[in-house]
């Protein structure tokens, strides 16, 4: 495993030195050194957990079979698109949501030289994608059906983005604008199709596969993917601040929580009132009070029982899949996030 | 004329219209109306000549044959795609600008619905186009040329921007980084790829061309993009405000002009010290003297001197190039532009 993350990391440094000498742009030092720097301080960062699924997921296709140098390449290639897609969309969030820090450092518009040319660097992040898919897929068949299914997925998670941003619009505070469907769209379009969908579905062209052919996977994944961003609602509030890396806020922040819907969903008058008057307010008063619905309400108990019907559902339409491969990709998802407490 | 223009607005109605109903999706009455209102507000309203001049390079093309519906619509969608393309960058550049307004109205971001939600919406703007491009061009031979085209002269743009943005960072104002080499690559990515080769290019694509066949073409049409820009910076102090329709700052704003560019060239130690100490600032009095000594070195006549050497140089490309028909599109482009006013 720790062999595999260094294999890939080796395939982001082949990745960054095709770029800066991408021969569609004249390079000078001075951008060639800007460029390098803003990705070596935004993509290769995270946990790294999308881009290395498509290599585990294409293995699983190939049903053990070892890989070739040149498989284990390409699909590493995939998997630091995914992570470019994601750098690009977490630089203009930040930059949205006017977040301080990232990944445990400044995000990268708070660099006292960069500010909101980090706009501009977001778009950059996203034009690499496509260059470096020219650069090794462009004699591929499934050429333009990665261009494709990238282009689709970054609308969707735009889409989502979208939803999210002009239900929390800045003087509009509406709790009651907050349901079960609007939630599960956010969570679907944000952020399921590009941290779920898109490693498989890469893995699959990789494979020789039609996407036509696998809208019952598709349709899994974002479900995992739903699931996933519940149990982060979840954390958000109840999970141990040392185990998940930091102290929530979405009750303050008036985040359409799958806490918050699923409590409007089960309380009575006299709670929404409560609800509606304290949720969204900074003052750690307000907080606790919000908190205390949260456990008389039993909210542990309700997620406790989404967890174990979501996770009997994904296995049941899992092992309706006609092939053991895709099987095994799809477990493979759900054993790495199934009661997750990080 | 006026009558293609409104047959290319109708096809922005019709291009609205499937984007807002695009299946991808799960819309809602609240993004719908968000999506459009954010559309028309800054798709349609510039002087659409990138736009319209995909149908006229095709129309030439096709040597004056008429042209059916179908291909009045396609060369129109193409056309739309790059006003697309234009809106996202501006949307983004008045962010990164903190400008307060763009045609005639408050920039996108100023409205105060709308604030830092414009970044998301100009990722929105750029998704539409490979959206556009899925929906009418998939069938198409040369879809997946059309897809890279997009892809790389976006890539370029945003390059360009780039430098612009690291020259002139904030607190590292520094005239002698202003070269002629500089500008040319500044203007050559951020402007004359998208604004000249890009409506060519689509043209000789839907013509049936390869583009590798067509390296020269897009030179001469880069060549004309720079001289395009130099005009735009000429007109920026020598022009009328009354027909260019704004007021110029370059100077207060320490643009990298090619009047600044070529003073430094051509002036002496001592005026070389004045520039220095007055450009950039916005004091009248700074400006006054930069203007002053940009009379002292006859810019003017340097200016028309460019002019007419560029005329010329273009004039004789065209000439040598092989094809009648491509000679016409060069031709219309240059004669939209040779000695303009505004």
């Amino acid at each position: 495993m720790a062999d595999l993350k260094s294999t890939f990391l080796n395939v982001y440094s082949v990745l960054k030195k095709e770029l800066l000498e991408d021969p569609a742009f004249e390079w000078s030092p001075d951008s060639r050194d800007w460029v390098e720097r803003m990705l070596d301080y935004n993509v290769p960062g995270g946990k790294l957990n999308r881009g290395l699924s498509v290599i585990d997921s294409y293995k699983y296709l190939k049903e053990g079979k070892e890989l070739t140098e040149d498989e284990i390449f390409l699909t590493s290639a995939l998997g630091w698109c995914i992570e470019w897609l994601q750098a690009y969309f977490l630089v203009l969030d930040d930059i949205m949501d006017s977040s301080h820090t990232r990944r445990g450092q400044p995000c990268w518009f708070r660099l006292p030289k960069v500010g909101l040319i980090a706009a501009n660097d977001g778009v950059l992040l996203r034009n690499h994608i496509p260059r470096i898919l020219k650069n090794h897929f462009r004699d591929k068949a499934y050429y333009v059906d990665l261009l494709d299914l990238f282009n689709e997925v970054e609308f969707q998670t735009a889409s989502g983005q979208m939803i999210d941003l002009i239900t929390t619009l800045e003087g509009e505070k509406d709790l009651s604008k907050y349901t079960l469907s609007l939630h599960r769209r956010i969570v679907q379009y944000k952020t399921a199709y590009y941290s779920f969908y898109l490693p498989v579905a890469c893995a699959l062209l990789m494979a020789g596969e039609n996407l036509d052919n696998h809208v019952d996977v598709k349709n899994i994944l974002v479900e995992m993917g739903t699931y996933f961003q519940v149990q982060d609602d979840y954390l958000d509030c109840f999970g141990a601040p040392e185990t998940i890396g930091k102290i929530g806020t979405d009750i303050e922040d008036f985040k359409c929580s799958w806490l918050v819907v699923k409590a409007l969903e089960i309380c009575n008058e006299e709670q929404k009132k409560l609800l509606h008057e304290n949720y969204g307010k900074a003052d750690p008063a307000n907080v606790a009070k919000v908190k205390a619905l949260y456990h008389e309400l039993n909210l542990q108990g309700v997620f406790a029982d989404y967890e174990s019907k979501s996770y009997e559902k994904l296995i049941a339409s899992i092992e309706a899949h006609p092939s053991k491969a895709v099987q095994a990709v799809l477990k493979s998802f759900l054993a790495k996030i199934y009661k997750r407490q990080k």
